[in-house]
């Protein structure tokens, strides 16, 4: 919807999602606000969870109110519903801290798409347990620390330290980049909800080592990348993006490898994105995507 | 929004189209009206026009209401905003006339997924200018008619059946499945906006007789089909859905059109399958599509 | 390459598989005894798996010689080489019998692509454990038999039954098509290699009952199909085909299970489509498959 | 096939490209003296066209024999049978030179993926007729020149430049990476089939200035990128990769700049990929593309 054209030195475009408990008469009441707040919806997707029972609810607005003014036009549904919502400036970097080890893949593409202006987040630190990535991370002109992990005593020094540079950063998201440590359950429960891991993924499913060689051996013809929150139960966290992509019998486990990597990139990449650009809300163990 | 639970024999579940002239207000107006009609939405997409300033919105609404009593708490929304605006039950069979030539893939296709259940339509009739697929169209039980045009006088003859055809099974879409003749200005007219035709597509377009065999001389990567409503302006009507399949080198032409007929059926049975969802929209020479 | 043009009444279409022990001079033995056979090489494909140390290769060929004068043209090659081989006609349709359970989507498809020729098999049967599919298959003239499978000795009545349809019918490919019973070993071994079978498949994998509810619980973002040869290892043969399709958080598990469905039968369809071409040979655990 | 295996350090990795008249008994011809080259064929492709009546085909072979004994070997094949041939290093890096004007997406995927060890070319050179690009060139250490044109002397002076570092760089490939002058026919004749230009693809093709903003108004469904070898007839050389992605209707003029940008830099890539991999060969108007 339109409102009369305002000076654009003023207009703001905020993103706004919110979730609560579902019941008659939401979207009425938060249309009703957003007119109050001189808004224009120029986005909006909603989502009503049959599991949960809970509703969700993304718009993007375009409004000369400034933040407070655009807060307490929304303040007596957003507290009469008991929501739990969030207001933000559409296209902000997301300050972001990733977690690496030795495989730079990961790093590369999300600092590639960074530079290049299509992932929507400030990267004011990568952070790993060994030194391998170094090179690489400088070119981008990205800070760069390693930190040994060898014990239970140098893995709670590189945990300290995580959390040191998410309160130092005021990190918005935590970015496994193949990052190849456990994190302790203290420190998914730290990040609960702010951070994202990536791992390789295969039709059927094969457990213990070197699932690209077992992939190979049974000549699978699709293999692929999940990205997930992560959550103490390991590799099980609510599922953000998967993709998949077809193999033949003539790829040699070497080849397969390359191709998970490729997947894992993109993936790990477009998770980083929706979470930046505010598309990933969380319905219990399930993530609403809007795209 | 989920209203209490009703006495299940009574809930209906209505599909709501509509357009206006964009403006402030209109989802909340709309949102209480269906309040209004003890209404529980469970599906809902928008889109605001730049191009035309027209606001566009679908929704699937679950409600115990009756359609007088549902109209009537719609009435004074779609006055006010002077609304083009349908209502229907979700999953109502769109009563379809089908019309055909020679080739049988698209008419198969059709007939195929409307009888597995796949698309929402009813088929009283297929109308031919040949009578090639008789035994086709006989196979799964529907009433098949040829008509010869050979010329001015036959095909007038021809398009007069198709307006009584319209008439007489009281239709809601004409679908052209490779009817290989030229519609007249009128019948356009007469069916604006409720005839879609199918035809291929290639990068790049390929003018004149032959495409395929033209393709196959360029060594085309990709071709594809077009499903597009029909207007007087031949192969230019607004575009409703679109795909493409990649081919390589070792194609000869006669398999590029194999290739491309299914391409085709499958483009055809799409748009059929949003056009009877009441899922495509117009907004001037461009369709809104609410997948 | 090309003959001097023979007279297009005494032209075969010949398509030769092949596997043996890989080494030295293989290609150029085969390729002197298709000139040898007056043969023009339309099609040709070949792979050597450093897995098992076998060369296979799969050619189709133009040729005025009869079987009897290609057979003995090949004769010294396969002989020398110690190959495994098979000659056949292209196109030719291969004897295939269906059996399914209560579930009509593969079975389904598999008739509607047999009966509009996109599928080279002739099915001479279908066979069931349940009366469910009698309309749907009747509906195809394909016949039709059901035999309750409820304990040891009705299980074994039906494998019989199978075995020997087989003999009658001559029988050259089983299709599993949503048989919803576990063959015996026996039968297995019986059928081994030409016996193919169609499941679900998640990413990640879901054990226990009712995959498609876990899939739903954790919001998997692709739902697919694998379709392999049946081994006694349940599900566990080696893989010929597999598909996934995109799915979102608004699905319902219902949607979930027609989305799968739909997944099962293109598969399905695709891997029987490649074995009737003979474009499916196994190494070892794995498929090679020559598209 | 294998060989015995050789000593590590003697053995190379040959591609073979060959094309000539088909004919009876080349790849029996050709095989032969990969045995008599102590050759062990790894990969091997080919294609007999019906349209010009040539037959192509590329090999990779590991041998211990040097240049010098492998070509020996061929020569008797390749006189006999005039054929155009090439023999190189697999993954040797081609002689690339880049011409480009202001926009810098194709520059930038090309320098990345070329970085990242995903594209076997070396670039000495990225020659524009602006000097927007420089920074972005000068990020990846890639050296950059500049040399405006404004008129037919000035562009007279650039298409000089050019072929003076053709010569100078013993270039084997020239992309035109969205560089945004017409090529006078000399120089194209010059370049003939060692030049890869991009631009924007269409269902429908659309004509005259700015395609996407027409793309916009008929609301377009697909929008993608061809690469092709530059003739003298502009945009109407050999296709040699395609693609394309799907868009809706929520998609602003601009978006559909920035998702084409994306199609271009992808297409490109995977063009250059291949023509240097060996990949890419001609047939009249045509390519084969051996993936």
């Amino acid at each position: 919807m339109t409102t009369p054209p305002p000076a654009p030195e003023h207009l703001h475009h905020w993103v706004v999602t919110l979730s609560c408990i579902d019941g008659p008469g939401i979207v009425h009441a938060i249309s009703g606000a957003i007119v109050a707040a001189r808004g224009n919806i120029t986005e909006s997707q909603q989502f009503a969870s049959l599991d949960t029972g809970r509703f969700f609810m993304r718009l993007q607005v375009e409004s000369q109110a400034s933040r407070d003014e655009f807060e307490a036009a929304l303040a007596p549904v957003t507290e009469r519903w008991q929501m739990q919502w969030h207001l933000d400036e559409v296209g902000r970097a997301l300050r972001t801290l990733v977690l690496a080890s030795t495989a730079g893949h990961c790093v590369n593409d999300l600092l590639f798409r960074q530079r290049a202006g299509q992932l929507p987040v400030e990267i004011p630190l990568v952070l790993s347990n060994h030194g391998t990535l170094r090179d690489l991370v400088d070119f981008y002109g990205v800070p760069f620390e390693s930190l040994a992990v060898t014990d239970a005593a140098s893995k709670a020094a590189f945990e300290a330290r995580v959390l040191a540079a998410v309160d130092e950063h005021d990190i918005e998201l935590v970015v496994l980049a193949r990052y190849m440590q456990i994190l302790s359950p203290e420190l998914c429960d730290a990040l609960a909800g702010r951070c994202i891991n990536i791992h390789h993924s295969f039709l059927p499913g094969f457990k213990g080592a070197n699932p690209y060689r077992q992939a190979h051996a049974r000549g699978v013809k699709l293999i692929g990348a999940t990205a997930h929150f992560v959550t103490s139960d390991l590799d099980e966290g609510p599922i953000i993006e998967q993709n998949v992509v077809r193999v033949d019998h003539s790829r040699s486990p070497g080849e397969l490898v390359a191709i998970g990597q490729d997947e894992e990139s993109r993936t790990l990449s477009q998770a980083v994105k929706w979470f930046a650009e505010r598309r990933v809300l969380l319905d219990g163990a399930r993530t609403i995507i809007f795209r």
